[in-house]
């Protein structure tokens, strides 16, 4: 039997734990909390981020690393971002020597502007063969309620990403696809929230349809550039981890991001913002190292650009709109 | 002077005659009914179809093809699709010999399965650098009230795209990218609105965002599987004519298909939704003509399917969403 261990118990964690049993692999899920775990074991709920969805009896719970790995053969990360050089530094020693190790994490690391899937593969010391990223338009709750859902699951080797397809696949419910390309899959889900922010910023100007099409379609073909200049295959973005998670972000009110791009719209300054803002909008951050990205590899992301201004430099909306709107007219596809 | 006939006083054949004239190319509006060309020629306004918005005084209106016609550089077709061929037929006479024609329309001819620009290349008996087609997202109203928007220009011959793309090019307000890729853009347009049926069936049914993102990638990718078999650039749906006229399609509220297709999918038989319609909604039409010409290329459109079982052939929503995720498992991209 399939054995995996969950690191994690905010919403995405524990839905992903609740796939894993339900589709028959043997599943444990580690949380630091030992109210929140107990709550998963014995009662079978997660009240903190998931209040009112039964969850599986299957699904097991601890706060003991060791024990959580034991014989594991899939290791699932889902903390947050930030966090996880130092916690899974901790973790390394436990885990069995042919685990493949899975993100379902979406940021990127500040300071060293690495993805999740080369974080782990520098702290762990494994190779590519080693690490998978699983990304698409994942709105935890909405799987928790059972609603169907499809995502990615990428892995250089597709043979191991065909076993992980395996022992998360839960028909009719949640449908995942098999990608090799984890490059693409990774910055996907990471640079989404950048354009987020830029659509979030045009609803809250009074702008329609039309302007947001235009940001994620062009944002999107940013992405792509960028992609294509570290190594992914640009068709990744038109998939689900790509247009897919972009579109269910961009259209989600509960977007921190978009929220956060609504409220700089309205005319509120970025002080005002920030003290209205309760949880970290991730493409505040990312942004920037974002757009650092892009100028190391010489590639134009002028909805980054824009958004690093607005959000950064004091840039007002209206003067980011005409700056993207004036610039020369262009065939639609260059630089990929 | 660059001159332009526009055929079609409808929102988006006066939004564009409008965009035309503000960016100096001399333009004519040709309508059927005198009222309304009246009161654009005199008045500066389309009651009708654009209340409220002021026209460029620059921009005339006639009822007379043979005059609108006289020098054209630019002859804009934005007609309804299914009357493209007879009227065209009776203005071929008066059309200059090396004017370029522009198709502004986005059905496919029932019977004939033809695309518009096919339809123009046959009656009008012009070679591929004549016929040009503009698509993108583009709704009407919100471009005549000057909100920001994109589109794309398609010409097999590339310097023709960029003499469009000259024409209507007005910053910092339309902003064209040139294309060589027509049957693409073509299919992007036409197609988008059978997905929209499918988003709006997932939407009355009570579905959320990871559903309606997961159609409209997964529809996408069947658009794009179609367009290659039929000659298409795979990329050109990753665009501003594919993606992006799909994204605004499926988040306006005033989509005809869209709200079709939520009506059916909050249980109203085929009938009382017929009856509740006032207008066609363009997909209803299309969705068996595009199957047709999918199964003619051997072509798999699982969406499209479905959209055709639940519109014509009585399968229930939760039948056609079973049916849907019950598919084998894949990798994310085949048949591209």
């Amino acid at each position: 039997m399939t054995k995996a261990a969950v690191f994690g118990t905010g919403s995405w964690g524990t839905t992903f734990a609740m796939i894993l049993a339900e589709a028959g692999t043997q599943t444990v899920l580690w949380g630091r909390r030992a109210e929140i775990v107990e709550a998963i074991d014995a009662r079978h709920e997660n009240p903190d981020y998931l209040p009112g969805i039964k969850l599986p009896p299957a699904l097991r719970a601890t706060t003991d690393a060791e024990h959580a790995l034991r014989d594991a053969d899939f290791v699932v990360l889902a903390i947050p971002s930030q966090s996880l050089r130092g916690n899974l530094a901790a973790w390394v020693p436990h885990i069995p020597r042919r685990a493949v190790l899975v993100s379902l994490m979406k940021g990127i690391e500040l300071g060293s502007a690495k993805r999740m899937s080369e974080v782990i593969r520098e702290v762990a010391g494994v190779g590519e063969d080693r690490v998978a990223v699983i990304s698409g338009p994942n709105l935890a709750r909405e799987i928790a309620e059972r609603q169907p859902a499809a995502t990615v699951v990428a892995c250089a080797d597709q043979s191991v990403a065909e076993r992980l397809q395996a022992a998360c696949h839960l028909p009719p419910w949640f449908r995942p696809y098999t990608n090799t390309d984890v490059v693409g899959v990774e910055l996907g889900g990471a640079v989404k929230n950048v354009i987020a922010l830029a659509v979030g910023v045009s609803a809250g100007m009074g702008l329609g349809d039309n302007v947001r099409a235009m940001l994620m379609t062009r944002g999107l073909a940013e992405i792509s550039r960028l992609g294509a200049a570290l190594g992914a295959d640009p068709h990744t973005f038109a998939g689900l981890a790509g247009m897919g998670d972009l579109v269910a972000t961009c259209a989600s009110p509960l977007s921190r991001n978009r929220t956060f791009g609504e409220n700089l719209g309205r005319g509120m300054t970025l002080a005002e913002v920030v003290a209205a803002t309760k949880q970290t909008a991730e493409g505040v951050k990312s942004c920037e190292a974002v757009l650092e990205l892009a100028r190391k590899h010489d590639v134009e992301m002028p909805i980054t650009e824009v958004v690093v201004g607005v959000v950064h430099d004091g840039m007002t909306p209206s003067e980011a709109g005409v700056l993207l709107m004036s610039r020369t007219p262009k065939p639609e596809r260059y630089g990929v």
